[in-house]
């Protein structure tokens, strides 16, 4: 197990989905900071199940509690703990699933690590945890908008319903306008309407999401392994249901164009290009332009049709629909991906300090 | 700077580009292993510059020299350290670009974040630091061997050549058979001529590699941050000119599916799946398939072209094209896409040592 | 800040003493253990506040409340959150050095380092904190015992009164047999008069406690830099007001002896040796004999008397006695001794698992 | 095996005594510092074998060739690789040892350990890895100079030969005034004989070093677990021959006395205390005053005298006394303890700086 992400500030994260409750720890956070608690519930809120008519009906409030680490509405630099009650929860639901291995669930696989597992509602494997990550990140971000960066992320893509145009063409305000958390609302539409076909079909759909952290100056980054790509694609890869990361231009494939086609031309000494199509990175270093990437959903495994598998004594059963049904979990990833890009921007920030005496 | 890779099986890597010479040193390595010096020879010579016509013509021998941890042809447990001496360096053709700043390279970003750089050949942002990797990738590989894993990767496309087939489809044992290292030979000549054309026209094209690692039991991956896959992707976009990764499903795009489409139906104890869409990955575990996955590589920034950039007086200046040029850098990122995957695996499997007492 | 301990058994720990509750996250725990909760409960009662008439009279009742990554009372290889309510503060006793530094205490330092602290208690420089610390100790214990391990540590000195006698001349059965935790129990009871005289004093009084982990099989440390002693070490040294840690020989001062009297003789391919004066580690490795260990308390800095210090304006103020005393913490720090040797070695014997293949 | 110390600034050493070379990298050593090569050279020189008449006769120059990282004199921010050639080597002097495991010593436990090593000259477990802690403690050093810190280290006791004063009482200026490197010349010439007598006796001995860091600013350690002395705890076992380790009052034992006694009475506002029992250090974090402690070593398990042990058969086998024979290796430690302490330093330096926004 690896339950802990980043090198100074590091968050470090534990609970099954139909445990007492999730939580964590995130040690490193500098002190003095103002913490903004409406803002992380947001976070929360965004994240949560049962938040709009396209998510699953599990309905849980995700009250954070912070336990230590924050004194008088500041931190301390101490270790910040908290923890996430885990309620609603079927866990019924779950019994039939003790002795047999969901289709393209992690069922198999944490039995053979492990020789045991909470079966319950996915138990470690479960998104549920995303919670705490969204917790951290939004502390993150808070810190990181003191440094005047700021994170946003959208839904780019359902199935095969696509935003066409770059995230420069958009207006990132309008992303909560709607509950897929489209910033083109016409588009917008066509996902709900999508969503919902597909989820009185009993079935589940994947999509893309764009994320971009505007004002990150140069110098964030640490070759040659921890490029500050390499860990924004780690970080997004760790969220359930990612299959896939690419940094830069999106709108067409990079490895389809020339050298000369894609070279950014320096301006100057800002370090600001004509044209971004690196992303923001280069060499693994932020160099002073905006940063932005796409996160590859697949649908979910949860769906609610009869599949086959084979249950622990290796005979084939069927297994029936039951439980909650959650058909695209992308609109409620927005937030996840926003606190892992900020988690891994705010610990390289932290880094960065130590590059000169 | 963060110059280590792995949490058991660690590699710390250093050297500029220029400098006397590029090594690194293995912690973590089991011991007693056998090496195959031989083997690890071979990578390197598949890796270094001037191995074929379609590469750099810079030409570097790549002898690796072992200086510690193996005694009488075995490991010893202790550390493995190694050089690579570099050698027909042509420093002189980098003066020129002591104060500008190249487009698309690291020379900005690095400048900003340490206030000095070794412009020489892109100091310690070169490609060459990934011979260190290959040493260490072909030395994890044959402890992967030793426990029946192997690990194959070819290139499946070059600008907008590509390979159709799966790499079940194909004949892996051909990989080398060509010099752009992709198993379809009519593909390959295709690849090939392209490549010629585009270097004649002094541009660069980038492409893609898809690595395999088979054999690999169910239990590698550590979730929830280091998930097998999160790692894997992290490696690759540690690489120079790596903008992307895909794992599983990728000869469609698994975003555009229904969750009744692309599960995974398992078939028996072992875990073996009908189809393996989930390319081998459950819960960031391995699941006892194939792990097979895609890497994007851009077009490599170095072109024979005038480019528009600044100097570090902020002036616009004209960078004119000079030194050795490597049109396409992807058959030459074969073994270290191999070598970045064995490390991860083989950390995985030390790893997954201690999941059980 | 840096709180976690262990590199594959890890502790992160959090909590202020005066805060809602302090807690962890015990992560790289192995799976399918059975955990004996009496066990772990019992530990935290030798550490707790009031749990004699030699200790301060701050009762708390140090429950443990688990809430993670224990399934059916068997431990899932997922981490392990836990947490302990504070209770019994009384944090009024503190609103004096709310502006003032006391004398031997954290307050200046924890000050200067971030600018703010939790003044109630003395904050995270409290050693509620190493509740946490016994309760993953307690853990690491039951994992080390079915590998044949057993811990044991007791108060060897009080003051200037002395144990002189190795631990194998006593019989460490009888180490609770009195509340001083001396298993010579003529010594036990000078010891508790001259700290229940030195209470009335309103003074403070350290001293010495032994450790002795038998049954440690040969291979368990990580050279050059982790090696098994070196990481006691800094396991005691991480203990509140240990000032020293010595193993090995310790009735007499080893660095006035001459190799010829002090080097341990090999009887048999078990490692078995004449003497032990090295301890049971020799170049960083256990080799198989008993390993023990000195580890040196100061008297707390707490004291009933009327001290000088400044406050926060630089101004010269007498501190009056206030709250409650614990006059002589060394009996109370027994079970984190062994706590914090437990984490040490199971630690290195999950490590041990990766030196071969 | 774990050869890498520390967390930000990181040394990752290797090498074996009779292998090709030993050598390391430094990772995280900022940019832009001019480097002393002549200061790296002194230190090794100080540490070196056959140095003086005192100290072994294996003559080994000690020349440090760096590889990167240090581009026109100054630190690039890149990593520092180095190598040190072995020279003067006498592997013949040790095939007996092939198959006997020597007293005190080792060979037994890397056996066990690692089922195989390299038994010529103790191989990784020799001291001679400590001379590359000495080059990256010379480069620390050289660090903390431009922060204002300074780092003192001498012998203050052989055998039973102590220097009663404290290091406030003696001029440190006066250290390499002998080849013993004690600053009261006096006591170091009964040092001298004695470590004389005892080397024609054939026999070892042992002693002590105390260490020293002035002008350390408040606020460096890193609590709970990285407290600044228990990194300074960890570093000194983890020297060879290094046994104890204590800080802070050291003329007499602080476990013996009262807290009245002891306390530390702050002055003013720069945190300096009348006394300074603590030792620079309160609750893991400096505290503005001078920085000291004690460094126990055992005399060295070499001696040239005929011991009993066993042979890989088990048998009892006598060791006839070969080679060559360094009677107390106190004063070589000198540098070394320098260096260890340089690099906690330097480390906690670098940390504290993301201790705020």
């Amino acid at each position: 197990m690896s339950n802990t992400f980043g090198k100074i500030f590091k968050l470090t994260s534990f609970g099954e989905s139909h445990g007492l409750a999730i939580g964590g720890v995130i040690d490193g956070c500098p002190a003095g900071i103002d913490i903004n608690f409406e803002f992380i519930q947001q976070q929360l809120d965004r994240r949560r199940p049962g938040q709009s008519i396209i998510t699953t009906s599990r309905d849980e409030k995700d009250k954070v509690e912070f336990l230590s680490g924050i004194f008088e509405g500041k931190t301390l630099g101490t270790p910040i703990g908290f923890i996430i009650k885990n309620q609603n929860q079927k866990s019924n639901d779950y019994i039939d699933i003790k002795t047999t291995f969901r289709p393209s669930h992690a069922d198999f696989s944490y039995q053979k690590k492990y020789g045991i597992r909470d079966y319950r509602g996915g138990g470690r494997s479960s998104a549920r945890e995303t919670a705490c990550r969204v917790v951290a990140g939004a502390i993150a971000q808070q810190l990181l908008s003191l440094k005047g960066v700021s994170i946003k992320a959208y839904v780019s893509q359902v199935k095969d319903i696509k935003v066409d145009k770059s995230y420069l063409d958009l207006d990132l305000s309008k992303i909560d306008d709607n509950i897929v958390r489209c910033p083109d609302l016409n588009i917008a539409k066509d996902m709900i309407s999508l969503i919902n076909k597909v989820r009185n079909d009993g079935d589940s759909l994947g999509g893309k999401i764009t994320g971009v952290a505007i004002n990150v100056p140069p110098g964030w980054g640490e070759p040659i392994f921890d490029k500050l790509h390499a860990d924004l694609a780690k970080a997004m890869l760790s969220i359930n249901a990612v299959k896939g990361f690419s940094y830069g231009l999106n709108d067409i494939d990079i490895s389809e164009c020339l050298g000369s086609e894609v070279n950014d031309i320096i301006e100057n000494l800002d370090g600001k290009t004509e044209t971004n199509n690196s992303g923001g990175i280069q060499g693994g270093i932020s160099n002073g332009n905006d940063i932005y990437f796409n996160v590859v959903f697949k649908p979910v495994a949860t769906i609610m049709k009869k599949q086959q598998s084979v249950n622990n004594n290796g005979e084939v059963i069927i297994i029936e629909p039951k439980g909650r049904h959650d058909p695209c979990v992308v609109p409620r990833a927005v937030p996840i991906v926003e606190s892992m890009t900020a988690l891994v921007l705010v610990d390289h920030y932290l880094r960065s300090k130590t590059n000169r005496i």
